[in-house]
Order: C-alpha cells, then structure tokens, then sequence
C-alpha cells in the first residue's frame, strides 16, 4: 500500500485567535477521515528546537534584540523542519502546526521593524522554499482578540497609558504584516473569520479543508 | 580627556595554534601600554551567547546538522557584538577574541561544506558590515597543531582509521579556508607563523601590533 501525500498545515493569527482550539478539532477531522496526524507548535516541536524555545520564552523580555530572537526562531525552526517536519511528512503524515516562518515575517519583520525582506532572506538560508502546502489566517479584530487574551483592551478608547497605546500598534502591524502576506500568496494563505463560536469557525476551516483537499491528486 | 579609539582584535587559527596564549600576553602588552583590555571569545562573551555556547558545545555531537549551528552561532554572535564588542569599543577599550566569525566561515563554510558565500549572507544579516579592526590568523601546520591538541596524528601516515582520515580532511579544508579569507582581505587578516616557542611568536604578534598601531591616526 503506498503513502498518502504528506500535508503540512500551518495556523497563523494573533492572540486570542483560538488557534490551539482549532488544531485539536481539525485534528480529529484529519483522523475521521483515517488520516495519520500530528501537532507541532513554533518555537519548538523537536528535542532542540524545544531547548531554543525555553531561551526565548524565559527571562527578562528585553533579553534578546529583534535581529538575535529571529536567528534564534529560525536555528529552532531549521531543527524543526529537519528532525520533526520533514521525516513526518516523508511517512504521509498530516502535520498541523501552530504558527510557522509567517510568524517570523509578522512579529519580527512588522512588529519589530525589521521589514519582510530581511525575514525572507533568513527564511531562504535557513530553510530554503520550504513552506507549508496551506496556511490558515485565523482572523479576528484586535480588540476581540486582545480581550479574549485577557489583557486589559476591552474599553480601548479609555487607554491613555502609553504601553497599552504600543501594544495596540503593535498589534496592528501585526494584522497588516499578516494582510500583507496573505496577499502576496493567496492560494497558499486562506483566511479564516474567527469572529464566532467554536463551531462556526470549525465548520468555515472545514470548508476550506474541502476545498483544498479537492484540489490535490488523490 | 578624549577616549582613545577602540580596537577590535580578533584571533583565528586551528586547535593548537596557541590562540589562548599568545591572547593573554597580547593583552599584557596593551595593559603596559596603559590601554583598557577586555579578553572574550566566541562562541559566548556575553550572558545571553554564553547560555547559546551551551547549547552548541554539550550534548550529542550530531545534534544540530550544519546549518542549525551556523544559525546558533550567528544568534551568539549578534548578542556578544550588541551586549559586550560594540559597549566596550565605544568606551575606547581594546577588546581581543578568541575566534570570531571568520571561524563561522571557515567551519561550517569549507570544514562542514555550506560554501563561504551562504556563512557571508548570514553574517551580513545578522551583524551587518561588522568585522575586526585586525585578525591575527595563527598558522601552523596541520599535523603540528593536532599533535598539540593531543590528538593522535603524530603519524599521520599510518593513520589508516577512516575517522582519522576523515578529520584530517576537515583540518585541511579548515586550513583552505583560512588561507583563502586572507587572501580576500589581506590588510585586515595577518597570517601569523605560529611553529615555534611562545616567547617567537609572541614576538612576530608584537611586530604586527606595532605596525597596526603604526598606521593609525593617534
């Protein structure tokens, strides 16, 4: 019996998007359908880029600048694809990852300032045309997603102090960066509205699931 | 009272070259001088790189392939210019390190086979047109400088072990490389013959610093 195609599916968004929520459900739509599946997340999904996550996430925040957090994202990355990514999708397996090199171009070629083209040179070093076969932008309004991330942005107008007012531009370069991307790949890049209860944005990434897989060779 | 300008020496060379040496007594030279020294190396030389070296220099040997380790070591390389190189230079201090990135070039470029042009494109992203003032290339030759390090290729010719082979090869292409950054930029990289007892080559690295400082402005 030969092997299914590999697929590799990335969920990009901001906070409070319900992106982990969904991963679990489409990962049960995957194994209905008698698909092998595994979940990954970045920084991290190998035994070295996990160490590579633990030096990012802890300690102070300002403990890395922006130019140094993207070799770090890219090393746990390259590790990721290599030893958990690449092997997975080799035995054709589903593999589901929540945030991928799109994040990298977002947080720190927008967010951070350091421009897409400089993400994108490290991307091609590190890992060369690797992408994922789909993408799925969960997309929400800032202000939705930062309230349900719980931070204190449900009475934006009200905020006057000035971290808060970074934040939210922050933010918002996030969701152009984001934009920005889906519209220079928009067959790889598919958004998905996750304004709405869990069974509605279930059933639109199910929609799109279809579609999708109706497009490949079986 | 104006600061001095700062000096940024680097030290590159194979194992045994007597890098650790001849950097303590250059440092002394300095401190007669009456010039402010800082002693570093690589990979590590600040907080962060130093938690990095760690990650690269325990575990299993084959547990970041070439490129992870390139990715690594230009993380490290970014955080020790940002965090400790570029503060203490801007005080007027002269700062000597054991290795800098021509040693990315010359390891994962010719010894691990990446090419020199991609280690380039690396280094140039992440630290920009930043390089020593002075590369002092200790040179000596292979068997020599094994034999130092305690290997066991005082015979070579009888080393018929196929990993003998196989890092001898590596040694040569480390040499390759070396050669081959100094010709490309011969003011900035000075060869120095490293066979011969301490106090020799101490005096052939003083002779080079004299000429150095020669040529620059007071």
């Amino acid at each position: 019996m030969s092997l299914p195609d590999g697929i590799f599916i990335s969920f990009e968004g901001g906070e409070g998007s319900g992106k982990s929520t969904q991963i679990r459900l489409l990962e049960q739509w995957f194994r209905h359908r008698g698909r092998d599946v595994i979940v990954t997340r970045e920084p991290g999904g190998s035994p070295g880029a996990e160490e590579i996550r633990a030096l990012l996430l802890t300690g102070d925040p300002g403990r890395w600048d922006a130019v140094t957090e993207a070799l770090l994202m890219f090393a746990s990355r390259r590790d990721h694809v290599e030893r958990t990514i690449r092997p997975a999708l080799a035995q054709g397996q589903v593999v589901l990852c929540d945030r991928f090199a799109d994040s990298s171009v977002a947080y720190q070629g927008y967010g951070h300032g350091l421009g897409p083209d400089f993400i994108r040179q490290l991307w091609k070093l590190a890992i060369g045309d690797f992408k994922p076969d789909l993408t799925l932008m969960m997309d929400l309004p800032i202000e939705t997603g930062l309230a349900r991330a719980g931070a204190r942005f449900a009475n934006v107008s009200a905020a006057e102090d000035r971290f808060e007012k970074m934040e939210l531009a922050f933010h918002r370069r996030l969701q152009q960066g984001f934009r920005e991307i889906t519209a220079m790949e928009p067959k790889r890049c598919r958004v998905i509205d996750a304004d709405g209860d869990v069974e509605t944005v279930s059933s639109r990434i199910n929609t799109v699931m279809e579609e999708f897989l109706a497009g490949k060779p079986a």
